[in-house]
């Protein structure tokens, strides 16, 4: 039964829809208001358009399907979770904060604001802090196991017997990544990938469960060190993103609740508005730290997440960003003894470009537009692959064991291949005068010449990319390049979704770079040579970013991104083009990598705004009724029955007001949110009838503050039986001004509203004022346009 | 009487609270809902807390008072306007406009995004086009008058009577002046200036009157090349914002209602909220094309205008920029004769800082702070100087014969003081080898010598400032160049607000290279020689951008601009760091120069935020109140009276509908503006009573569209008597779900729904849907902070 109400509150409409057909403008007919119903005594009511007897009949049926259909696709895009709660972006202006904020003088706001800022700071020298620890982690490690295995690889090359060698690579990767994917698959799986797609969600308004807790942040850490000393086709650069945001989601608050630690320090932060404007700047912090971009950084968090574009807001981010650049750079330059000069940021340095050798000429610009094309097209099909294989590994590689296998499988054919290709490669190359490879393996090459596949596999990949954008023209033959490029794209399409941290902007650059060199190259040589195509870095750096704009699919952050990472603006303009030219070909095809992770959780992310075509539908069509109202002076026992049934689990209830003659419909006079309510029964703030009005303790917002986040579950919370005859005054804790809309608002308005704001609930009222549903955001993530039009995606407890 | 009224209805409250006094909560006594009532009959009835008659009797007294302030202090940073009106950034849902939306298919919105885009390019096109075709105007024609005179005072300096040469220095810049000044201050005073306050007020809501005209623009571009080659303290890059911006308004209404001429094409952007976004584009367009700072002129688009952030706008943007800079390149690069070279972006050209030379290392940052200090103290005094400045000129400089004799004055004397200064100064330095000097003026000096001040005084600023960042250590003595900060400081200060379209960019860049340049000098000195701090030209670049910052008080986009128009992102941080500290410092004495000459204009611009201590304020007290509110069927004879009614003015009405029992309160079932009655009025859509709703003709969405956006005034439509007893049926046409507050709402959450969404109107309404009040942006602009708490601006008819 309690599965069976669930169906009729969330999904019924969805049902509906599947019955009349999809394509066809989704008005449900009678176009009827249901009005809620007080709730009185302790029983629910929910009255809709069907009585509950028919409903139960027919959703039993539909029901048996729909889970037929669940277990036959796990994770489909078509469907939308509901275990994904929202943040709350609007401020819940009740009383108590009215009340606070009206106390607070001019200073105190000044106060407030400075110690925003002192909080960005904080995050951006601590992501800058992580972000060197790691690197510096990564180059010793990674360091130790080059040299090891070159010795060994010296040794044997004279005395035959380089499957030992080959051994040795493999085991050593092997175990690297086996306690990478180990921590990450026991621990917690929220570590895993580069956490781009999560802290997406987040930044658009889901509350993506653990994702900014203390815990994740280090296993983060430890796995993407793993990841990337064991050798797999990946970039430490995306964690960074996500390590950013958890200490900006950390630092704001100022405690841990995973420490049982807290300083008492920025209890105003503590809500969804602040904290999700410090995760904002905490994701810059980390892409300015990983690129070196601190305006990349500022454009990633607002292309990517804010709606609301708020100036102040977007300084601290930049500060943030400028804090992490500049700690990450200081700590480095000291690192590589060099101290105090900051000029070369970031943890992946493109290396500079000097301006005389990038000078680039009006008819090259096909060519790159060309090449925009051509990473559409790859990052296409490698999102295309990646995608197939993530629907396997959900439904076949879902068990921890199998999990750390798969990573340990990947480690191990990584190594191999990389050895077979440089075993076979007979592309030597002299060493340069400064000896500008790390790792210069000779193998089978005459003595002061190096094996030139070994400077692509047999490499940190950020020291790959820089090789391929800078090392003189001739340094590597196409073949090498043409072979490389191949299997690494495989490669690091496998790579992507293993239950590792890793990123997967390093080895886009890296494909993109050596096809872009091999691009560079051909061209060269059908044209006389000396001209202005010999300069093959040029069109490495022009093919890294059409390969990543192609698989990643964003433009202006990545654009400024490129621009700040190669220290010279003077390709704005190209990489600008290529990387447009790459998502319009791109998006033909299939969706960014991120997105495509996002659908496939089936998260109710909100787009920037409301399918094209969809001004049929009203709220009245899209909100979910009947709605579950509290009266304002409202029974204990009633608001423990509601907030304990699981079926419909609600998070925010619209409060009403019983006109003065009882048949008086009740008007709308507020909105409480379930985590209120709990606070207020943990509290016990009641009044007993009997004697009126005798509140046992003041609640002031500092208890809000100490629940938040995680306010206990209702079953934690004990109510006596006595206590249930009592009744709460909510008059106090309710948001007594929420926004509502009439019910024939169009969609697309009502999704504007909810966007621009960052809503939770919006309530849908008549034209007396009366709640009639309540619009969230899964009511509005459900539309969306597919092939046949607008697609109404279903609703489902995954 | 009609005067009279026109104070009650709007600066009721505003009397009021000057009577209760500054400082205290504005609590307007009663909090009683003032319902509005019906119109009917042709007569108004505005029923508020006071009577008619009393009303008479209180505001003439008050009114007297007004007026005599208003005389003594015309403009009043204190007073705000009505005289501006609102733009609409929300979209008139009428059901015209859901009908068409919802016939449109998928293929017609993917057709107006590809228009959309079309649209961005031809603005980005264009406005790199005018650009093009100023600088090359202004490098010839300033060749000309340099050419001229330099061979006029190297005759002169032999043979004696350079005054001769003073002489027609003076009168060529006279003469270049004068014609700039004339077009402005008789044909369009609105292009004085660099425009980008007006532009800041329009993509901030505020309707500022021609200021997106086609007259505008060429008043604004010759006015400009007259300036700069008039020899002014004066650059020709910020009015490029301006120009940009009236070619987006242009291009994207396919037609040129002062040309009279209509394309047929766009008609689905002409209204305010797609207007308004390719305005944005076009004043990025116009940064980029400057400052060859694509991604700057996105940041300055969206930090100074856009509150509202979306995806597709800002790539839209980004694209109309990266065109802008590409075409101006192109076209540049063909008249520099090396055709094809698009490395050498934008109006102003920093010259390519290298890297090299630029390092800087961790113990310079203090010193790059005291330069930030230092530019935001001199930037505070600029604009101090500047403010008093323009108040004098609005009190005793209004006629357009004095504005033009004010011009030429300052014309006149700069070239007086330069040849002053040039004459006096003993700054001889040898020619460089390759005779980067482009005017080298020798006079007194040795051969093979040429006088260091004429360098910058000598010289179109830009490239004024060029040698002052690269020409070599040692080419400046420190005398010359305190002289030289000091005068064009004074000369600067005195030129912005000239009626004259000028922009104060390059000036200020100019005064602090040169400050940076000294202080990097004087560094030099007190330490040892041949150390990093020899390198004046880097402390030029920073005094630059202190300098700037301090007087325009930009960050994020000015560091972006900056760091595009050097070429070099090395110096990121510490160019953000100076223009934080700049802005700290600045705005601690006095705020931006732009936001100056706003507040000056009385503009009702509305910031970020509500001011922090602004909860106390409900909606009840912020809304204008009582409403005139029209019936859904209203007669026509009514609205006539209501529109012509010029003491009142409003611009929307609230549409009601009775309840079926006429005692029955009426509720807000809609909004309709004036400009929508004035087109139905004009097309005669009339209902007669006697024939049951037989209108005359179905009107389209296409002709709001012809009238968009200069709606003819009432008095223009001939209404008969018998036409007059007609009815109106509004339903199709008003706004159906406006949104709606209710009177408790608090001022930051009105403030926040009113700037996200961009409204013009919104309804204050009580509990039963009825409506009481209506806030519009005046009524949210006149709240600010002040020195004693939260502040209330006077309204008044300026």
């Amino acid at each position: 039964m309690a599965n069976i109400t669930k169906k009729v509150s969330w999904s019924s409409r969805a049902d509906e829809s599947g019955a009349t057909g999809e394509g066809t403008p989704l008005l449900n007919g009678s176009g009827q208001p249901r009005y809620c119903r007080q709730l009185s005594g302790g029983s629910i009511f929910q009255v809709g358009r069907l009585s509950t007897v028919d409903l139960e009949e027919e959703i039993s049926a539909e029901e048996d399907s729909l889970r037929g259909r669940l277990k036959e696709i796990p994770h489909n895009e078509k469907l939308l979770s509901l275990k994904f709660e929202s943040l709350d972006y609007d401020n819940i202006e009740n009383q108590l904060f009215l009340e606070e904020e009206r106390r607070m003088s001019y200073m105190g706001f000044r106060c407030l604001e400075i110690s925003r800022w002192v909080v960005c700071g904080l995050i951006g020298f601590l992501t800058g802090l992580i972000a060197c620890f790691i690197d510096i982690v990564v180059e010793e490690l990674a360091g130790i196991k080059y040299r090891v295995v070159k010795e060994n690889i010296e040794k044997f090359t004279e005395v035959g017997g380089l499957s030992i060698s080959l051994i040795l690579w493999v085991v050593l990767n092997s175990i690297f990544v086996m306690v990478g994917a180990i921590i990450v698959a026991c621990f917690e799986p929220i570590a895993a990938g580069s956490g781009i797609p999560q802290i997406k969600c987040y930044l658009n308004g889901v509350k993506i469960p653990r994702v900014v807790r203390l815990k994740t942040l280090v296993v983060k850490v430890a796995g993407v060190i793993c990841s990337v000393v064991g050798g797999l086709a990946v970039g430490k650069e995306g964690p960074m993103i996500h390590s950013g945001a958890v200490v900006a989601a950390g630092v704001s608050q100022g405690r841990s609740t995973s420490l049982k630690k807290d300083f008492k320090m920025f209890e105003y932060f503590r809500r969804d508005t602040e904290k999700r404007d410090f995760v904002s700047a905490g994701a810059a912090a980390g892409v300015s730290a990983a690129f070196g971009a601190p305006v990349g950084g500022v454009l990633f968090s607002l292309e990517e997440g804010a709606s609301f574009w708020n100036q102040m807001l977007t300084w601290r981010i930049f500060f943030a960003s400028m804090i992490s650049t500049f700690t990450l750079n200081f700590f480095l330059s000291i690192y590589h003894k060099n101290a105090g000069d900051l000029s070369n940021p970031g943890l992946i340095n493109f290396g500079r470009f000097e301006s005389d050798s990038v000078a680039y000429n009006l008819y090259e610009i096909p060519l790159f537009i060309i090449m925009g094309a051509i990473g559409g097209l790859l990052g296409a099909l490698f999102n295309k692959l990646n995608y197939w294989l993530t629907i396997f590994r959900i439904s076949y590689v879902h068990r921890p064991g199998l999990q750390v296998m798969e990573a340990m499988l990947v480690a191990a054919v990584t190594a191999t291949v990389s050895f077979t290709m440089i075993y076979f490669s007979d592309d030597c190359q002299p060493l340069g005068p400064d000896h500008t490879e790390e790792y210069p393996l000779q193998l089978f090459c005459a003595d002061g010449e190096y094996n030139s596949m070994a400077t692509t596999f047999f490499n940190t990949p950020e020291r790959s990319v820089r090789s391929l954008f800078h090392n003189q023209p001739g340094t590597y033959n196409p073949l090498t390049l043409g072979l490389f490029t191949v299997t690494y794209f495989f490669l690091a399409c496998w790579t992507y979704g293993l239950t590792v941290s890793a990123g997967v902007f390093i080895p886009s650059l890296l494909i993109g770079a050596a096809w872009g060199r091999l691009f560079g190259i051909l061209l060269a040589s059908i044209t006389a040579t000396g001209s202005i195509w010999t300069d093959s870095g040029k069109y490495a750096l022009i093919g890294a970013a059409a390969q990543l704009g192609g698989i990643v699919r964003m433009t202006l952050s990545l654009t400024v991104i490129m621009v700040e990472a190669t220290g010279n603006v003077t390709y704005g303009l190209p990489i600008m083009l290529v990387l447009m030219t790459a998502k319009i070909v791109g998006d033909y095809f299939v969706e960014g990598l991120y997105d495509i992770h996002i659908k496939l959780q089936s998260v109710p992310f909100l787009h920037w705004d409301a399918p094209a075509t969809s001004h049929w539908l009203t709220a009245r069509e899209v909100m979910s009724s009947p709605v579950t109202c509290l009266n304002r002076i409202e029974k204990v026992g009633t608001i423990v029955d509601i907030l304990s049934n699981t079926s419909t689990n609600h998070n925010g209830f619209p409060v009403v007001i019983q006109g003065a003659d009882g048949d008086e419909p009740s008007k709308l006079c507020g909105l409480i949110l379930r985590s209120q309510l709990i606070v207020l029964l943990k509290h016990k703030v009641f009044v007993e009838l009997a004697r009126s009005r005798l509140t046992l303790r003041k609640l002031q917002l500092k208890d809000f503050r100490d629940a938040y986040p995680r306010f206990p579950p209702i079953q934690s919370i004990h109510v006596s039986q006595d206590e249930r005859e009592c009744m709460m005054d909510l008059t106090e804790f309710m948001n007594a001004t929420p926004y509502t809309v009439p019910q024939d608002t169009s969609l697309p308005r009502v999704f504007k509203l909810f966007r621009a704001l960052g809503l939770r609930h919006l309530v849908v009222v008549d034209d007396e004022n009366r709640v009639v549903g309540l619009v969230t955001r899964k009511d509005l993530a459900r539309y969306h346009l597919g092939k046949h039009g607008l697609e109404e995606l279903q609703l489902a407890q995954t």
